[in-house]
């Protein structure tokens, strides 16, 4: 069972294996809110999920701890038992579905663990550690439905309370539910007029589906940039622990979460994964009661795959009206470029791209397409270059 | 004239101003040292430049106060003064060239400055704050050859000999070097025996031509993505406390500099600017004399254009062998897209992405052109994979 005393032990035991990260203020996200970021992506291995692995594997019995420790994961908590596994000296095995990231993988090898590649998806792999702990009497870790790892959570509510006190709101990401449940029940405990909100992706809302419906239910497929809790079904302890502590889950949209990503670069040069990203998302976008609040957000990891990275940074630059992809028909004039570039100069847009290709497809036989990745302040600013455009007779095929 | 004392009256003063950032761990960029980061990217305005107009701004008389301040940046230097203005509640004007970026120039604004833009290049906006200055009777604010500005810059060496004393060097990025001679003047005056190296961009090495040659040197021209210190030319009093503090200059390469910005993103999720970057990439790549040393690099600023931040994060994954870019010419027979696709993932490679394309340059008049973005390991990865195709018979048309 989850008790205080158990989130204090988890904190006691945690300070030689994790690190104990900063509340950084965050002023320019939502500016009708006093917001703070506990910053656990800069915590070690990128991610909360080392302090609820790292409890777990102190509370072993030597006879345990010598036979070694199993997990199923292709990210955070893969990453998290490897290395709280070599801080204590024993052996992790960690079983990952053959189509990983490559990062990933090398990541979870770095810190000590070793890999068993299984093919097929991630329910093969979880099948298959189950597996290999019968067979070697392997501890299998689960990434968020036990107590210990509850416990080692909670201790990311402790650490905020010890640093701010007068807070009234902390936003917390959803996956499985263990770091929500280990936060919510840390503040319900001790200062219980602090609200604890979650956060899931529109794209995998097992959570906030359950606790609306008052039973567990699972999800057939999941679908966010928000790898990290992408997860289908809540588990028994923390369904039970959100329902009873958790004031409110809402949940955000892929474009969200890539606009808070980008935000967080931009104000705070600072990397979150899409995981990490939605209780920020939240806030910005004012899905929860914050206004006039002193709320913390928990960013929960910053592992992000750097190609994903770069397609979530062109995204939130199109979503924030900060780059204009525009498709123009051109006409066999002369000059009809020299007057488009003109026209966009003189409205202040910077040309990023520019492709010209001859196509079948427009009117004239002898036109174009023009495509132009343009430089923009905003929707406003993209509105009055296309209407220009417009004006003076461009066909505008496609704008996006 | 620079004093010791000047120094410390800028760390009183600037106590309002700015914020003390915190020196990072950083394990794994360098294994063979013990590597800090004094993170300035994290500073107010995303760089250490609020320092030096803070402290030269609360120096100036009731008068000039009055009349209020100009400067002409596109950049750091630009928000520096507007922020450190604005804190003391006086006017600031800042010219910049037309062609600025739209983030830059909207981030200028928004920390209250009176932005004037010239038609022209960064010299033309020069001229015309002088102009404006002479004009109006507003104090102009030099980026950094000025002993107030490089007091204030000093300020980040004191911090960094407060928060850990027993380093053996501290690793400075140089522009006009107004930074690196206030924190080369703080240790050496201090702490002589701890070693202060300059790094600048292969593309602008102004400072290190003309300590090198013992004169100051103009560069005809300056191409870097680090912009932060793409400076022509060293100040009189830059160039001659350098000459004088720092023990060794180097240069780092564009390919160096993404690379070092790429191991920050993924390392420390932290983002930081090209210039910010210069001294983890000479640590980095060893380009001093780091073995076994304690040594701090400061990343002096994170305000990277997002735009030019993903293309450095695909140069930096291409020059670490972890993305290739293939054109394989496929003749017409049935099932070689299938066959190459199974070559590749037999390999453990994953496919980003897939373009296919007739062309008639292909020997075969059905003939086309498949071009693959792989995810892949590194070098000897992409040689597996090469080597695997060329011997069964595929004809790689293009590899980078």
């Amino acid at each position: 069972m989850l008790t205080l005393d158990k989130v204090y032990q988890a904190s006691y035991v945690l300070k030689d294996v994790v690190r104990e990260t900063a509340l950084v203020a965050c002023p320019k996200i939502n500016p009708e809110c006093e917001l703070y970021l506990k910053t656990e992506n800069l915590q070690l291995t990128g991610s909360f999920k080392v302090r609820g692995a790292g409890f777990m594997i102190s509370q072993l019995t030597e006879e345990e701890k010598a036979r070694g420790v199993i997990a199923c994961s292709a990210g955070n908590h893969a990453q998290g038992v490897a290395l709280a596994a070599s801080k204590y000296g024993i052996k992790s095995i960690i079983c990952l579905p053959d189509g990983a990231p490559i990062s990933k993988v090398e990541a979870t090898k770095s810190y000590g663990a070793e890999v068993v590649m299984v093919p097929g998806v991630y329910d093969d792999a979880y099948k298959r550690a189950l597996e290999l702990r019968d067979e070697k009497g392997y501890t299998f870790v689960h990434p968020f439905d036990d107590d210990n790892v509850i416990a080692g959570q909670g201790t990311v509510g402790l650490e905020i309370l010890n640093e701010m006190k007068d807070i009234d709101a902390v936003v917390v990401p959803i996956g499985g539910g263990g770091l929500i449940s280990g936060v919510a029940y840390v503040i319900k405990q001790l200062a219980p007029h602090i609200k604890v909100y979650g956060v899931q992706a529109s794209g995998a809302p097992s959570m906030y589906n359950s606790v609306k419906d008052h039973k567990i239910e699972r999800l057939k497929s999941v679908s966010t940039i928000a790898d990290g809790i992408a997860v289908k079904q809540p588990g028994d302890n923390t369904f039970e622990l959100c329902s009873k502590y958790v004031d409110e889950i809402v949940t955000v949209s892929e474009d969200e979460i890539s606009s808070a990503i980008l935000a967080l670069i931009e104000q705070q040069k600072m990397i979150a994964e899409g995981a990490g990203a939605v209780s920020v998302a939240a806030v910005m976008f004012n899905k929860l009661p914050v206004k006039g609040k002193k709320v913390v957000a928990v960013v929960s990891g910053g592992n992000i795959d750097v190609t994903i990275l770069s397609r979530v940074i062109e995204r939130g630059l199109l979503n924030s009206g900060r780059t204009c992809n525009l498709c123009i028909e051109l006409v066999d004039k002369p000059g009809q470029l020299q007057l488009v570039s003109t026209i966009i100069a003189s409205l202040g847009a910077n040309v990023i791209s520019v492709h010209h290709e001859r196509a079948s497809e427009t009117k004239d036989i002898n036109g174009c397409f023009l495509r132009l990745v343009l430089e923009t302040r905003n929707y406003e600013h993209i509105k009055v270059i296309t209407d220009k455009l417009e004006e003076v007779g461009f066909n505008i095929v496609s704008q996006y």
